[in-house]
């Protein structure tokens, strides 16, 4: 006790062999990559799929290397709000097409308004990213400025909206894929499932690799589309196209049967406001550019916004002008029927589905890049458990990236990967968090007044004003068609996270230790017991730890049979002769409750010294031998370890390799 | 070390409280009830429902007191045998049917051949049972005359037969339920299921309950049934009696489509041969009669053969005398059918019916004494686990009533509880243990050649000669209807048991103590680390046990965020000054790879100590608190566990009660 490790010591308790490293602290150490791949026995062919599928390793310090640049973080961040042009005016145009077809006049105008909106939040948001350069999150934000249950109330409505992104997006993509093979059209639900699991895998790779594989999907469709778009709109202002003529089997939404009442028009307002979804995930994203992190981030929000911007209004024109009218079956996109009026059923038209479909798959990476990110905000204070807020290998938080797959694919599956099915479910939650983001922005300006204040809070007040409108039209004219199940999955996942925040503090608070000990004090020295069923290997391997632990060991023997009792101790002296034999016979022929009953005893004998029960396991070299054995011996230990004050400690025996 | 207690020492050890009795081996203890029903904590609720279903555990030595008197072993071990008078006559009947009506005044010739067959084994048993009063089961006679191979066929062959004739016996009484009340036809499965559960609770109850419980319907049965036939036979002699006219929609039955060919009367003989299954019954149970075991069962055997006799005969001379056909719906049993010719669709029949449902599910009841003994017998010599050999509280084979019921169920569910469906299934197995069990006495009397061994030799040799024929005709007949089953599952049920056994015999070898330790061998003292996470209770909790343990415990916090690892350097000194700290850092954040590569480097300064793994673990209040916590725990263990030379103690911290 209170000794000072000589030097030889030291080389035992901190062995630097080729595992480890010294450490920059006096005498620590640290560890290499060999301690995390070099893996012997069972597990050894589960490690070597591991890093083939996700790759090696990678250190924390090169998190920084990991950064994005811009053109990977627009293609990262921004597949969501640029690929939502690609479903966007066909969303509100089905909502409008439920009053005929001449009711489709609108959808260039609402294209327009939502158009402008856009502008006010990117603006909003721009200067959210500049006060927050640590992440802009809304949870974030809302927490800081208006308090924690409006940070739940917003990290609740995000989480719910990724989940719900990634299964619009791949079903959105999927429906892409359909459009020009309708022959797959059967399988969408199980492609689309596969869809989502390579995703996963891609970002359990990692985020810079996951920035390579999905650039080249986004920028192939923002060329491909402003070339299309241009071409058609070149096209159409000099009166070279023709109007489109509807097959004969879509009379009925010719007709329509609906009036064109407000509520429809507001219906498919908050349809259309699905494109304003993605902006929040840049905010969210700062920490992930590279430095100045939100100098970058500001800049390609406002690229993707304007990239958005043309294609959905430049679409939206066309199709108005074109007077395209949605297929009623859902298998032809209306992006395809433009484009195929447009360039005819050829090659352009195959490049266009292709480059639609991949950025639509890939958008749902945007809330791959997210969820997990928020989670684990969310598990750093307490809201989740503590593995979201760690980082994987590869420096994913690999919990959150699981979850969210699994909770989409389950979505999918539930909704039999129908984009219009989803819809629904997706606005509310994401404006929700803008009106929360934003307001708290207001509440900052007002308080803190910082130079060009007014202004700031001019343009956030007005974000917040418009989100909150379409965040009460979405709830309000979707409320059947599915945004009653946010209204009400939000409070429970609300009260779930502060239930998990409750349990963690009130553990917090009993475990933290309240007083320093005192110099000289040892805690008693255990009560050492050896239950044994035969005098085997084991049992004596298990007797020789507890003698060399403690001098007072007792082996004890609990049985229903008189004659093997009178075997062992008969042979006893000659095989553990230092060691106290206590032979319980158990008349009722139990064996756990005469044992439990015994450590009582002792237990009231000495009641401050703990009880080390010290238990012989066999180890077999197949699994499922462990059928024949060990079910006494594990039901025991469940008994002893809701009992108090009594550890087990396991001496497992390995038979001798063949 | 090598001390010899003194009294106080002796006290702590033995304590001598309410919850034990001092044994009769010098300082032994003996555990009362209370060790077995007293239980706190969570599994409380568990003991006393258990204690309520089953009731209060029994003493081994009062097990002589719960053996059965001879009218008791009469009810338990003869309603299989008794019963099958019920059916076995329909069962020959169904197939003659297949050549028409005319060719069913086969049915008595067959039934007298069936009874003389009866006969020869009844008297063939009663010499087993005499040589074996143990018990005279045919895996015991068959393993100690004609080797084990013999016997675990025979062995194999009785397991399989037993869980058929629950199956078999269960669906024939809901057969005669459904007779009077068709009702409830379409629910058979899950009221023969229901049936099956209550027997085995009956069982779980212990052997002398359930004979209490099993007494009346067995005894009704005779006497109703007794009555029946007689006043039946009575009135048939004197004339009195219609013959039987099948309603019109049985026209075909009465045609039938096949040729009467010899191959028709062995399957048909097959069918019938079922009533001799409950002989085994008896000799397999002979330990379970009170003293003298050998003569009680042998006369018992007799009784039984003697009224199973006279039912199947009387009943066999009545339907075909009055010429009854079986319903070709299988909704009402030919027995209900006669009941009703004889006395009218009244009071008698109703009486008759419940009388025979009752003894036909009852009949299960003694495979439920006799698989559980069987496989306690052979688990007795390793070919089953453990398990099957040791008597639950109430002096009952648990596990083999359990097992007995769950494969009885699944049989049940896969056959739809059809009588006729299962039969193929049932005789061959009971056959082939015969004739194993009377080659074995042949044996046994041609080596001993005790007195009277001629005549011994020659009714034995009759017995095996007769049962290996039927087992001929039954396997061929019946072959494509379901004994194919039987010849593909009794070889895997062997090579199980063979299995089985192969691996304890290795075991015993390996796990066998070569030699006697030395006198002053002493095991080398452990090497103690405590993993530690954060510095709260549970953690100084666990590091001052390894402290009264070990006087260089080493305490060892593996980190991936050198900020934490900073703070627990800090305050150490103050908390756990004796104490090493090591802090390895691990940059790629895994923890378990780096702490195991601690350890192989420590075991290397060491090799031949082993390392004692101090873990903390928090004990949540609620099992849902083990979602948030010790998931790291779990992983570090399993993977400990296949260490070699690494002993796990897991130190648990209750939380204080609120």
């Amino acid at each position: 006790m209170g000794k000072r490790p000589g030097d030889a010591y030291v080389r035992i308790v901190r062995p630097f062999e080729d595992a480890f490293h010294r450490g920059s602290e006096e005498g620590g150490l640290v560890a290499t990559e060999r301690t995390v791949l070099d893996r012997r026995g069972p597990t050894a062919p589960l490690r070597r799929l591991r890093t083939w599928l996700i790759g090696r390793p990678i250190r924390s310090e090169r998190e920084e290397h990991e950064r994005l640049t811009k053109v990977k973080g627009l293609a990262i961040f921004s597949s969501d709000n640029i690929s939502s042009s690609a479903y966007g005016p066909e969303e509100i145009m089905r909502v409008l097409a439920l009053a005929g077809a001449g009711a489709l006049s609108l959808t260039l105008p609402l294209a327009g308004l939502i158009t402008i909106m856009l502008a006010i939040v990117t603006l909003s948001y721009r200067q959210t990213i500049k006060a927050y350069p640590k992440g802009a999150s809304s949870y974030i934000v809302a927490s800081d400025n208006l308090g924690s249950g409006a940070g739940i109330l917003a990290a609740a409505a995000l989480l719910i909206g990724y989940v719900v992104t990634v299964a619009v997006s791949v079903s959105a993509g999927v429906a892409a894929m359909t459009s020009i093979i309708p022959g797959i059209y059967g399988e969408r639900v199980l492609i689309s499932v596969g869809l989502v699991l390579l995703i996963m895998l891609g970002n359990l790779r990692g985020i810079r690799e996951s920035g390579t594989i999905f650039m080249v999907p986004t920028y192939a469709y923002i060329v491909v589309m402003l070339a299309i778009v241009g071409y058609g709109v070149v096209r159409s202002v000099l009166g070279d196209v023709e109007p489109f003529v509807a097959p004969a089997g879509w009379a009925a939404v010719e007709a329509g049967g609906q009036a064109l009442g407000l509520f429809l028009v507001l219906r498919a307002f908050s349809q259309g406001a699905v494109a304003l979804t993605g902006v929040e995930a840049i905010s969210d994203g700062v920490p992930a550019f590279k430095p100045p992190e939100w100098k970058n981030a500001r800049t390609t929000l406002t690229w993707a916004a304007v990239v958005f911007a043309t294609l959905f209004v430049g679409i939206a024109y066309l199709v108005t002008t074109i007077r395209i009218i949605p297929d009623p079956s859902e298998e032809q996109t209306v992006l395809s029927l433009l484009v195929r009026h447009l360039t005819g059923d050829g090659f352009v038209l195959v490049v266009a589905q292709v480059a639609t479909a991949l950025i639509l798959v890939l958008a749902a990476n945007t809330s791959f890049a997210d969820f997990p990110r928020l989670s684990s905000f969310l598990a750093r204070d307490d809201f989740l458990p503590r593995q979201f807020a760690y980082r994987g290998e590869r420096l994913a938080f690999t919990t959150g990236i699981v979850a969210l797959s699994l909770m989409a694919i389950g979505l999918l599956i539930g909704f039999e990967a129908s984009v219009s099915g989803l819809i629904p479910l997706y606005t509310l939650g994401v404006f929700i968090a803008f009106t929360l983001s934003q307001g708290g922005m207001l509440v900052r300006w007002w308080r803190r007044r910082e130079p060009g204040w007014r202004m700031g809070l001019a343009i956030n007040g007005l974000g917040a004003l418009t989100t909150l409108v379409v965040a009460l039209v979405v709830g309000s004219s979707n409320f059947l068609q599915g945004s009653w199940l946010v209204i009400v999955l939000v409070p429970i996942l609300m009260l779930l996270l502060l239930a998990i925040r409750g349990h963690y503090r009130d553990l917090d608070a009993a475990l933290a230790v309240e007083r320093v000990p005192e110099a000289g004090e040892v805690a008693p020295k255990p009560i050492v017991i050896v239950p044994i069923a035969r005098l085997d290997r084991p049992a004596l391997q298990a007797i020789a730890f507890a003698n060399s632990i403690s001098s007072e060991a007792v082996a004890v023997h609990v049985t229903n049979d008189p004659d093997t009792a009178d075997a062992i101790r008969e042979r006893w002296p000659d095989w553990a002769r230092s060691t106290e034999l206590v032979v319980v016979e158990s008349p009722y022929r139990a064996l756990i409750g005469p044992l439990l009953a015994y450590m009582d005893a002792l237990q009231r004998q000495a009641p401050d010294r703990p009880i080390l029960v010290v238990l012989a396991e066999f180890v077999p070299r197949h699994w499922w031998e462990n059928l024949l054995h060990n079910q006494t011996a594990l039901r025991l230990k469940l008994r002893l370890f809701s009992r108090r004050n009594t550890i087990v400690a396991d001496v497992p025996y390995h038979p001798p390799r063949a």
